[in-house]
């Protein structure tokens, strides 16, 4: 197995040097969030990251939850991990005092869990999933459900689940059918069947709590229906005893990867009545469970990011020791060198690294917006929000599409070790590839970048977008080895404001369909640009570090490196635009024109 | 399951309509193998396939081999397949009547090969490899190998192997070790280690039979002292019984995917000696492997586009019935709409396709040019020589890398289920990823397309396919609806030569390794340019079928969606090419520049 996982000092640069985290402490919600304690976190973190997750990432994947007797039976570490994470505070670092947390940042939370999903993907969920049912119920439900419910979600002895999808229901949650019946003692009865539920049970924890999505009965149809319950697998009897609420496990999901979390199937009251509790307002399920999606979907994001980081870190330390080959300038040598030699290997981990730490990047910049905006005033939040609500599906989306190919690079690294269970990248690899469809596949997501988030408020984020951007390149501009990267930043996202006028005119003159049958290749073009501008971010930093007296060698290097894969991510990653540029001006309607009919014989 | 894993109509399409491969009947090597008699063998292949091979796609996967004291066990199956496909004539198909078989032409063996893989990947590589030893013992051993070894080999009962890779010489294989030592009798006593053996041994055969690399002792260093063995499992003692030769298998690799057959590691002459025969001259065995590695590398590509071919027809089977969502422009509609309708789904779908059947004409192609070949007398093979030689690369990459991406679109295809194993895409995601790292990782590939291939006879192959290519843009001009896509095939085909002389200059002026620096990139764009030919040749071919006469209704649609196909790739992959000659013409030497120092901190 590869020793390391992650760069602290690549984390620490990003948060310090790039996006000067610190910064918010000058805020009184995250005044005690100095520099210092800030690094002190992430070293805690790694330390619990290094000790506890990672020595079972394989285990866990190898010995994936079984289910018997209706009880899902987890690697036994989980429960150990949990309730570490709770009395340490990990899960309710982000939450207020009152609650036991540190009100923490959102950057800081994105930046440990980022430590955990690196150590180990499917430790580090079932925290977080706790985590955010914990925050739903705390901003909208009623006092009675924050004080039962809580407090034991953030201590890590219970689970929390988000409950949305349904055989008939996934990406069009508008078709949810679960039936919520209102009961005598202000309850509902609730009957249904949901899927893919992560940790929708499992042994490590003494009881799950579903923040799930029903439709009470008689309710609008669509959307505008759906209600937000609380529903537990335990409930108290009259005398507080905890007994079966009838939510029953019909099956785990045996899956290519993610294997350490249980995906279960979970029926509502077959065999008896499950209650549930509203949640805020009827019909307002799903606007709440929206208002917590960001959040869900920048998690995603740095699952992917932290994925692809523990890959390109095993390939880094396969590809310094495997010796093969020679130099082409040196084929006579009698020693065969380190494969990172190699122009072609340097290559596939300038690409590794281009995504993973500008995935990263993305994801911690969006949390700073976030803590940001949250210490405004509520009237003048709406720029930050257009900010982070654009790029969402963009810090979802990058490091999860990118990040099939940045660990499929991992792999290929290795030649048929990569392919073989000795080595972690494969596992990597099959990780890897949920997160462009959990939370909203990446055509999701194209379509809310495109037909929603850029269109808002007649283009205003996007021009936001822009003026972030241009703070960057006037940067850049004050290093003569960026300022090249800093005129072709500036040149492609015009290019991109320009084939987004282009396609809203076309959505305009022939409708949705046109206007998003490209959605997710505009997704995919839009991503690269941002991460282009925060790859400048960083080299701007490293410049400036540069610049700075008394780096020491090794500083120098890495400052260096970073300017070379921002070098890397301009001269190869961005040119890909050009193709997609060309494709999305292009309007031959060729996926509108195509009928079954095309694709039968 | 998907019951469907290939469309014999396409198959037949490409073989008779835009190959005329009943042409190769006019040659006198090949004068039986005419339309009918063609269609026959593909027709039994797909039933074997059917009846045989797909029933335990998914049972070879989950019972993966074992080795249990020295033996490695594999699905009962396999024996029963081996035999059959023995006693049946396919291992023997391509080799002349005197050894049993019917002197089928390449192309023909691609097209069945291509409908066992597509139903069993693992399943349908045992006999291949079995077919490829004896046609190399057939093709350079003498006449007593020959007899002990080709008929069982052919007949299914023994099973053949390549064995080449050693742990520390993949990639390299001029480092090879092991250690080949003349003995009294003639035969070498054989002293080594090899990995990632094929099928290397298992209890489906009464005997294997390796073809092996080894250095007889004093050779000379590297690649021009490696030698061809033919090294068996058992060896008859003087009674003629079959007794040990000391081939131990000392692991099986335990892999992400192609988990039906044994990849073995294997000790030679650990606990006794271990005799191998040499085939041919010595130190020529490097040459003798290459003569066959063009048909292994093409089976590589063909086998990529087969499991490409398999997750599509599941994708489509699924969208075509799982329904979610509505239209965009009717989204008040009550019932949700087959996802096959949603533009997206539609995009996802065209490519896969695009990919599977546009690798699958280019694999069958370069056999047609290898029949071709064969049939001339061997002074005028030359130019045949050098287009399949040039091809290969390409033939064996493109459906590699880019069946990754068209695989992973199958899964996504599923949503959520494409995750699981219950739908079979997860498993062609996972069976598709070895083809781009055996047989020569693409690395190596784009070292040998543009350090050899491109460069060879000055150049002389790139202008032969250049010339193939206008004919198939001038045939395309005749018809107005693919005249715009033959100019733009015309014009990129230019910009590639001009691109491969730029290269050309710069390896003058700078070495191989800037040369060199991006073989990758350079190949995946040849790769391109390529299948976009291959597309427009079935465009033609479409074209023709839908301007003759009594196309039924049917028929009709199979044309026009071959026709949109071409069109998909064109409009979406051949964009691809801008960015990535924007990319090889930029001479910033990132990856030559980058030292070990800039990645590590």
């Amino acid at each position: 197995m590869a020793n390391r996982f992650v760069s602290m000092k690549n984390l620490r640069f990003i948060l310090h040097e790039v996006l000067n985290v610190e910064s918010l402490s000058e805020l009184p919600a995250f005044s005690g969030h100095t520099r210092k304690s800030i690094d002190m976190v992430l070293s805690a973190a790694h330390d619990f990251a290094k000790g506890e997750l990672h020595p079972i990432f394989e285990e866990m994947d190898r010995n994936p939850p079984a289910l018997r007797d209706g009880v899902v039976s987890v690697h036994p570490g989980v429960r150990n991990i949990l309730r570490t994470l709770g009395d340490d505070g990990w899960i309710s670092a982000g939450f207020p005092e009152a609650w036991g947390g540190e009100g923490m940042p959102e950057t800081l939370l994105h930046a440990f869990g980022f430590i955990f999903a690196a150590a180990n993907y499917s430790a580090s969920v079932y925290a977080g999933l706790s985590a955010g049912a914990a925050r739903l119920i705390l901003s909208f439900g009623s006092e009675a459900l924050k004080k039962a419910y809580v407090p034991p979600l953030l201590s890590g002895r219970w689970q929390g689940t988000m409950a949305l999808t349904e055989p008939e229901a996934g990406s069009s949650l508008g078709d949810i059918t679960t039936l919520a019946e209102p009961a005598d003692n202000g309850s509902y009865v609730i009957r249904g069947r949901k899927i893919f539920i992560s940790a929708g049970d499992h042994d490590g924890a003494d009881n799950v709590v579903h923040l799930m999505l029903a439709r009470i009965r008689d309710a609008p149809a669509g959307v505008k229906g759906i209600s937000l319950f609380v529903v537990p697998k335990l409930i108290p009897d009259a005398d507080g005893k905890p007994v079966s609420n009838h939510v029953t496990v019909t099956q785990i999901f045996h899956k290519l990867g993610y294997r350490g979390a249980p995906i279960t199937e979970l029926s509502l009251g077959e065999n008896g009545d499950c209650h549930g509790f509203l949640v805020g307002e009827a019909n307002r399920g799903l606007g709440y469970m929206f208002q917590m999606m960001n959040g869900a979907r920048l998690e995603v994001g740095m699952g992917a990011a932290a994925i692809a980081t523990a890959a390109y870190h095993a390939a880094l330390e396969y590809t310094r020791s495997r010796c093969q080959g020679r130099r082409l300038t040196d084929k006579s040598s009698a020693k065969p060198i380190p494969i990172i030699r190699h122009p072609d290997v340097k290559r596939m981990l300038l690409f590794q690294r281009a995504v993973a730490e500008g995935a990263l990047c993305l994801v911690l910049q969006c949390g700073l917006y976030e803590d940001q905006m949250a210490a405004l005033p509520a009237e003048e939040r709406e720029d930050l929000h257009l900010l982070t609500e654009l790029l969402t599906p963009v810090a979802k989306s990058y490091p999860s599409e990118m990040g099939i190919l940045a660990t499929s690079q991992s792999l290929q690294c290795f030649g048929g070790y990569g392919y073989c269970e000795d080595f972690p990248v494969e596992q990597h690899f099959r990780d890897m590839r949920i997160h462009a469809i959990h939370e909203g596949t990446t055509g999701i997501q194209g379509m809310d970048l495109l037909g929603r988030k850029v269109m808002m408020k007649g283009g205003r984020a996007l021009m936001l977008l822009g003026a972030e951007i241009e703070k960057t390149t006037m940067a850049a501009r004050d290093f003569p080895e960026l300022s090249g990267m800093a005129n072709r930043l500036a040149e492609t996202v015009g290019r991109l404001a320009t084939v987004t006028q282009t396609l809203g005119a076309l959505g305009m003159e022939k409708g949705p369909e046109a206007l998003l049958a490209d959605a997710t290749l505009y997704l995919e073009c839009f991503g690269i640009v941002t991460i282009a501008w925060q790859w400048l971010m960083q080299a701007v930093a490293a410049c400036r570090g540069l610049s700075a007296e008394k780096a020491g060698r090794e500083q120098i290097a890495f400052y260096e490196g970073k300017v070379l894969v921002c070098r890397y991510f301009f001269a190869y990653e961005l040119p890909k635009t050009e193709g997609l540029f060309r494709r999305l001006t292009d309007t031959e309607g060729i996926t509108l024109e195509a009928e079954l009919k095309h694709f039968t014989d």
